[in-house]
């Protein structure tokens, strides 16, 4: 006779470990269902409720995007390209100081809002009082039926999937998916285009869930990496331009996971103060724009790797294939697919999500329930 | 015989041991020679050297603040403050990421920067960059003839005297003032009142001087607690509303100076992800706001308190006097003089930089040239 032993937390796993593995590899599907349908027969994009008159989009002098921790990096992400698409003023705001501060908005704003659970109080009470100012509103929002889509004026659903572990991997990635295919939605609507034209952007966006696959395949190393790292006391995430906020958010994921001081810095911002932390032996994670993005950026970025590392720092390079010019200052460096500058946040997000969460493994801590964290913070 | 030894430098730290104690000192003159000459035999506030027509600044439909490390912290307050009395909508950039993301202004945005030296070489090409696409620029800076004012159409000077420490202080209370005036100037052209008139906050800043006088006079246990936490690994700081940058800046001179993992949160942020790094003795310093505060903020602060000190942390408190709520949840209560809410950051930041120069001092290093830092950042 043998036992049959059957775990049922396992197979809801899906035979990974953890929640958050199974969610980090289930991310070329997140961003793959949220594009889906999202163009009609003519090729015109389409939002999924929208209760609000085209005139009345067609308007919009500006839009602001509220919500909190990864969601707002999200929004930060899409500020980039929606500013550059729409040529609309795009503001990003922490839901809570947005509510208390007195924001100049009027009937002829787009408040956007980003919430996983559509429960989030802080940005459900944003919502409220952009609508009481007279806003449109627009929630971008993983859960059918929740509060902040039902109380706003459009919705756009990401289709990521039920998210069960605290930290956000693949609802992360479907915000900024479908904050994009807003941002081409109101490119359209505007009959403006500055470069290439939306239908090009999204064909692009739909080749992105094979190069998210292909680069879960390259893991290993950084997973060898956390583990040698699990005794780092601080690490240091820097980026440009739409790199910036994905720093930002691979140093929330190490806080969230791994309780490390971890923090993410605007790589310019280096020589204003934070280079003075630089000491031997400190990791600094880079996250360096495409050779291709304009004004030089890549060029610039790379002067910032050799100036931290002339002070003793290991740096931990993110760098697009075949990216050469990094290789003489990087002591590890992790590659990305090329995809084109605004798209590359979908890509060069996973490895720091990898990182953190095999480092947290190494430390012996509960990936999916972090200490002191709630899953939606349903309360002020 | 006797020998007379004469230390050139000493004398002309003024008796102060390092240029950093000297200029903290210095600040209620700072902030006072800022407003000086600020208004006319009427009583209506002026430039100083003011290019752009007044017909074009009343037809100023946004405002965008670009600056780098201090100075944005500077220009994050002042966004609070300018939003709420001119109705305008402000952002604020850091100067690096404005220059290379497509910014949306026009002649109708009025780009304001804010730089010490006023040969930040980021916030010149901002500046540029901002004139390039027809806006009109108003320099904030602390030095007279330099490159910044030189290149802008506008120049409201911060009369904060020479500032030798690489860490800014002074510096960044003259920058706030400036900023204030800027607005309050606006806000008159503009011939709208939000609550309190131009003149009624001129007058409360006029006493602000004699407020940080009084508070520097107190600041012997802030000395001490520096001096018992100089082995201390991280700090953290929280506040909202106009003390989020306070926050920020409080980290960002610890950072700096100390060498110590410190960073500034939005309080709202902190069930958000941030809350996953306190465990017990961990300190967090938390700008608490006015009790007077609109939409209840400071009971919300009050209750973050609790959250982190039931989790442990050691909890550093900057209240108002008579703010009796704090008490029961911290473990050291810092008291600042009472001001209206918006004028409060003049107030709090200061025992942050005291807190930042004696931890430095505890741990033997230099307070005026903290290593790899630059005084003026002339590179890109």
């Amino acid at each position: 006779a043998y036992e049959v032993t059957w775990d049922a937390a396992a197979a809801e796993k899906g035979g990974y470990d953890t929640f958050m593995e199974k969610e980090i590899h289930e991310q070329p599907h997140a961003v793959a269902d949220t594009l889906l349908g999202r163009t009609d027969a003519e090729g015109n994009l389409v939002l999924d409720e929208l209760h609000i008159p085209v005139e009345e989009l067609r308007a919009v002098d500006k839009i602001v995007i509220v919500a909190c921790g990864t969601a707002s990096y999200a929004g930060m992400v899409a500020k980039y390209a929606i500013e550059r698409w729409t040529r609309l003023p795009v503001e990003v705001e922490l839901a809570h100081e947005f509510r208390y501060r007195d924001p100049v908005i009027d009937g002829r704003t787009l408040v956007v809002s980003i919430s996983q659970s559509g429960e989030t109080m802080d940005t459900l009470m944003a919502v409220r009082h952009a609508k009481e100012l007279g806003a449109k509103t627009v929630s971008i929002c993983n859960t059918h039926g929740s509060t902040i889509p039902r109380e706003s004026d459009a919705v756009l659903y990401t289709h990521a999937g039920p998210e069960i572990a605290v930290a956000s991997t693949k609802a992360f990635l479907a915000q900024i998916t479908a904050s994009y295919v807003l941002g081409l939605f109101l490119t359209s609507l505007r009959g403006e285009s500055y470069g290439r034209s939306a239908a090009e952007i999204m064909a692009e966006l739909q080749g992105i869930p094979d190069k998210i696959e292909q680069l879960l395949g390259t893991m290993d190393r950084v997973e060898e990496i956390a583990y040698f790292m699990a005794d780092s006391r601080s690490v240091l995430f820097l980026g440009r331009h739409v790199g910036y906020p994905i720093a930002m958010e691979g140093a929330l994921k190490l806080k969230e996971l791994a309780y490390i001081h971890a923090e993410g810095f605007a790589a310019g911002e280096l020589k204003h103060g934070p280079i003075a932390l630089i000491e031997p032996g400190q990791p600094v994670f880079v996250v360096v724009p495409s050779p291709d993005s304009e004004h030089g950026l890549h060029g610039k970025v790379v002067s910032n790797i050799q100036e931290i590392r002339a002070r003793g720092a290991r740096t931990l390079v993110i760098a697009e294939e075949g990216d050469e010019d990094v290789v003489p200052f990087a002591d590890e460096v992790i590659r990305v697919p090329r995809t084109s500058p605004l798209l590359a946040p979908l890509l060069t997000v996973v490895p720091l999500q990898v990182f953190a969460l095999h480092l947290s493994t190494a430390k012996g801590l509960d990936v999916d329930q972090p200490r002191n964290l709630a899953k939606s913070v349903t309360v002020e």
